[in-house]
């Protein structure tokens, strides 16, 4: 089993529990509703200036949640919960390279780990969504499409490389509004990056995403491009990074902070 | 001399290079008009992941303008310029003691130093006086008043310590406004930290500032208290860093980049 039920009664520390037991390993989508989840990164000491040099330098695809101390798992966001066990899914990299998927990375953990928590798109997609802006992905239950583009970010280090941006279609008469909701959400990524016009970044086929899964556009609706937090993950493998750790793609680490 | 005329004409460029040849040692308030001045820190890298998260978790008295690479003194606000020398003064800290204030660091410099330029109220003070609401220090010519507070920051790794507060009377009528002005410019210290009341935050005596000049307050003002960028010198001090350097008191890096 990978799915407890949506149970909108199912606080953030119940679903931290589950996946701390194994009795949970799906995404996280729509769990704990109203709750900030996270992309997690993990990098040795040795690169933790480096990969916070680029979250500062690149703030809308790397908005910093919350950064611990080195071999602290325990995160002030989340209090009681630890970072190696209470997340559904994790992947190990050793020099770029998946080398793993596991549920459980305490038997990986160092004392020299630094845990980086990114804001994640989840929550700009319930302020579209009660702004009135439908999301094809989220009707149609499927994971959102995620494009590696042409566009450079700020490098810093030994971090090198360039953007993933996320797409939803949204139809024209909705893209200035898209704008102004996200816009005002910088923890979450803010405004999009790029609107239209594909190719101009890089994108050759929308209907093949580099991550996620592909939906369709219609006629009234134009592509929207935002920063995605799968950009510091895809720099960590360009970069050739020795060892990190992320979350498996989906599945978020889900924090007691709320949205608003 | 140690003053050169304020001529509105003198670029940030021209400043940096009177401060290279020594031609220019004084503040830096008033000159190159809307260009974006910054404090500066210097710390050797080993500190630098700390001090970075201890910048990220206090963006109120610590907003980044730019971090440079380990042993960088060029930065990209300012092209063709070198920290190392266009700053009118420099102070040297040894654990946590001011050694030495000089006008070049260039003998001191090491390859594993990293620069942190960090954002300064002189450009929220334009903004307040162009929207009417008269500084007094301004007026006065004099450095504006500082307070050591018993406001804690967020610790990060070894830097832990109170925040630095500067204080600038404002009429009754003008402290929301004030407040609104500031609060557009987070880039530097944003809205006021605490308004009236200095005993609540540990000030014992307006007329006796740790830092800058004291100003009087008139029957119709109330003290207006925000975050001050001496912050991080102060708890660099406290923390008893091996090593570090920083600007001298008012004598700012002057950046290409303008405040709009």
């Amino acid at each position: 089993m990978h799915m407890a039920s949506k149970d909108p009664a199912l606080s953030a520390a119940d679903l931290r529990a589950l996946c701390r037991s194994g009795a949970f390993d799906g995404p996280t989508a729509g769990y704990a509703d109203g709750h900030v989840q996270a992309n997690l990164m993990i990098v040795p000491r040795e690169y933790a200036f480096d990969f916070l040099l680029f979250c500062q330098r690149n703030p809308k695809p790397c908005p910093l949640v919350e950064v611990l101390e080195p071999g602290c798992f325990e995160p002030r966001s989340a209090p009681g919960a630890d970072l190696r066990t209470d997340v559904p899914g994790y992947r190990i990299f050793e020099n770029g390279v998946l080398r793993q998927e596991i549920a459980d990375i305490s038997a990986y953990w160092r004392d020299d780990l630094v845990s980086f928590l990114i804001g994640c798109s989840f929550s700009f997609e319930s302020a579209l969504i009660e702004g009135g802006i439908p999301l094809r992905h989220i009707e149609q239950q499927r994971n959102v499409a995620m494009y590696k583009t042409s566009m450079p970010c700020e490098p810093a280090g030994r971090f090198t490389g360039n953007a993933v941006v996320s797409m939803r279609p949204v139809k024209s008469r909705d893209i200035a509004r898209a704008v102004e909701i996200t816009a005002r959400l910088p923890q979450v990524h803010g405004a999009p990056v790029h609107i239209g016009n594909p190719q101009a970044i890089g994108i050759v086929d929308l209907m093949r995403p580099d991550f996620g899964d592909a939906v369709e556009i219609m006629e009234d609706e134009l592509p929207v491009f935002w920063a995605c937090g799968v950009t510091p993950q895809y720099v960590a493998e360009l970069s050739k990074l020795p060892f990190c750790i992320t979350h498996a793609p989906g599945k978020m680490f889900v924090t007691d902070r709320l949205n608003e």
